[in-house]
């Protein structure tokens, strides 16, 4: 009774009903399903053989910036895996490219973004794109995806947080411990918050486009907000994060997954930030994660990505316990905690999906 | 009338009466004091102009093989901040070169450990080393470190726990992912196993020969446990812990602090491994962290070393926030949550010190 009203109050709350019958959009909308949908994050990357046949002839970013090479590459897992969504071959910096700074690619380094912004003057040099013109090819692929896909699965499309975001911009490159971006937060709270004001603004602009452009889902990955203090997530993140959400064209018709990695100890202000499911990492139990941010929301996690190095009966017990700890209850969609590693056995990951396709069949 | 049964009970558990009576100790003890007790992981380090004296004219390990060098870089954070305790200048892969690794570290990229361990071959090459004998220059640091120190304040021998050293002896360098670790860890667990039986002998045996040196209390620095979900900490490291907790010699005289580093998740379990005193990171408010490991221990931390970047008033406001978290309650030993970062402005961290003296004068 509890769940049928529950389903029924969202049903009412969606302006336009999903003309699609999806199974992963009905359990972000907490509707109930025949099974657990699945798709898992970097799904579509390096652990793929189709994948690297692609790679070897082009970039990571002319892969990105390539709408046909990204279609083509954001269905590979479609096919290979038969997860239950696509989520578009992108990455969170071109977002942070289009805002006046340069990216590269390192092999074996990572993002490099030129010129780091570490003050109030930095800030004023970056710029808020207009996505559906800066980021065409954003879009582009988004069309070209929806098109290929043909309606077997929902497209999510994507958007860094914020706070991961300025980190990348403040770091100029991955960090561990976020010496210059929390120097920035402290020091310069003027600045920092400028900052964030500016990335804010172009994620809500970006994603609205892409929801425009065919996006029929989408995740915000803040993926590096685990190295704040509760209150520093409160005073610095959190207006910001409830800003995008009251923002978004589409709320309440388009589900959006927020994804808040390591946030195990402030998990109630992630869901205070918003979002129609909250995505959680392996440090947390699911059933403790979902209990601590309501039942009023959607639950995606969340298994561990290198226990996919082991042996598969030790996957399979781990897929049942995280599917026994969501329970019945309709709203959980399965997934990694984090990205699919690079060196993952391909087939392992073929396996995974099966599991849970087979496992969680009501 | 509780804090004095309890005072009073870990008084008659304690074999021997400390001679000297130390804030510090009395704090890890959960006893009475005037005022809380602080000292910061990393105190003797970079950010410090005299250490940066000493080490333009020697490598970072000779500072830590060289017993006079070691005491003289102990013995500043005490000269220049005035903090509670000393903690012996050295690295926790000491233990592990004295296992058989060749040990180097790069300037601007960490330590690096030669022909990482990744099967049982691997495993049955490490030699559990006597530590009188193999880290003679480790007891003879800690022995001319007392004699310096002239009973001023304590001195803090350690030693990195189980899991986070075998992470080094696996990846052979510092990890974000712990991609080689889990693998092991996850496919091959009685090589995993077998790795951390034997290191946790040679942690035991390290850590009971620095007490026998003159060590008036030990930590335990388990800095990336933090990467594995709560199961896998129980199932994978808390026995190794446990065991390490039942074997120390001085157990109940010599107070052990366990940090376990963004462990916020599974505290319960680290509380169940053991420790006098629970070291915790800023990611979980002091008070939440001490209800949830129980009051029958002490508890250490916990602000984010990064703050000491913000302005006087703002660190202010943060350590008042610590000590306001921690209350009345006996048992609190104030530190970071982590080291304290090479870049800090020093006087911010001679401030810092200052400040937790004066505002929590009883």
């Amino acid at each position: 009774m509890e769940n049928f009203k529950s389903s029924l109050s969202n049903f009412l709350l969606r302006r336009h009903v999903v003309s699609e019958d999806h199974l992963f959009l009905r359990a972000c909308w907490r509707e109930d399903v025949e099974r657990t949908p699945v798709w898992l994050m970097r799904q579509a990357g390096r652990y793929m053989q189709a994948y690297q046949e692609v790679r070897a002839q082009h970039s990571f970013l002319e892969m990105c910036r390539n709408p046909r090479l990204a279609a083509q590459v954001t269905l590979q897992p479609v096919e290979r895996l038969g997860v239950d969504a696509a989520i578009l071959f992108s990455d969170i910096l071109v977002l942070v490219e289009a805002m006046g700074m340069r990216l590269e690619f390192q092999e074996g380094f990572g993002p490099r973004l030129h010129k780091p912004v570490r003050s109030m003057d930095g800030v004023d040099r970056l710029r808020v794109p207009e996505a559906e013109k800066d980021l065409a090819y954003v879009m582009e692929a988004i069309k070209l995806t929806r098109e290929k896909l043909r309606g077997r699965v929902p497209l999510i499309g994507f958007s860094g947080a914020p706070f991961t975001l300025a980190s990348y911009v403040i770091e100029g490159q991955s960090s561990r411990i976020f010496r210059f971006t929390k120097e920035m937060m402290f020091s310069q709270p003027e600045a920092f918050n400028a900052l964030m004001e500016k990335i804010t603004s172009a994620v809500i602009d970006y994603l609205n486009a892409q929801v425009r452009a065919g996006a029929q889902a989408l995740q915000i990955f803040d993926s590096w907000v685990g190295c704040l203090a509760p209150d520093d997530y409160e005073r610095y993140v959190l207006p910001h994060m409830q800003r995008i959400f009251a923002s978004l064209d589409a709320r309440g018709e388009v589900p959006v997954i927020h994804f808040a990695n390591q946030a195990a100890t402030f998990l109630e202000k992630v869901r205070v930030a918003g979002g129609d499911v909250i995505g959680v990492d392996w440090r947390i139990p699911l059933d403790e994660a979902w209990r601590r941010v309501g039942y009023e929301v959607g639950i995606q996690g969340n298994l561990d990505p290198l226990a996919l190095f082991a042996p598969l009966e030790e996957i399979e017990r781990r897929v049942r316990d995280i599917l026994d700890k969501a329970g019945s209850r309709p709203g959980h969609i399965f997934n990694l905690g984090h990205g699919v590693h690079k060196d993952t056995p391909e087939e392992k990951v073929v396996a995974l999906v099966k599991m849970v396709k087979k496992l969680s069949a009501r």
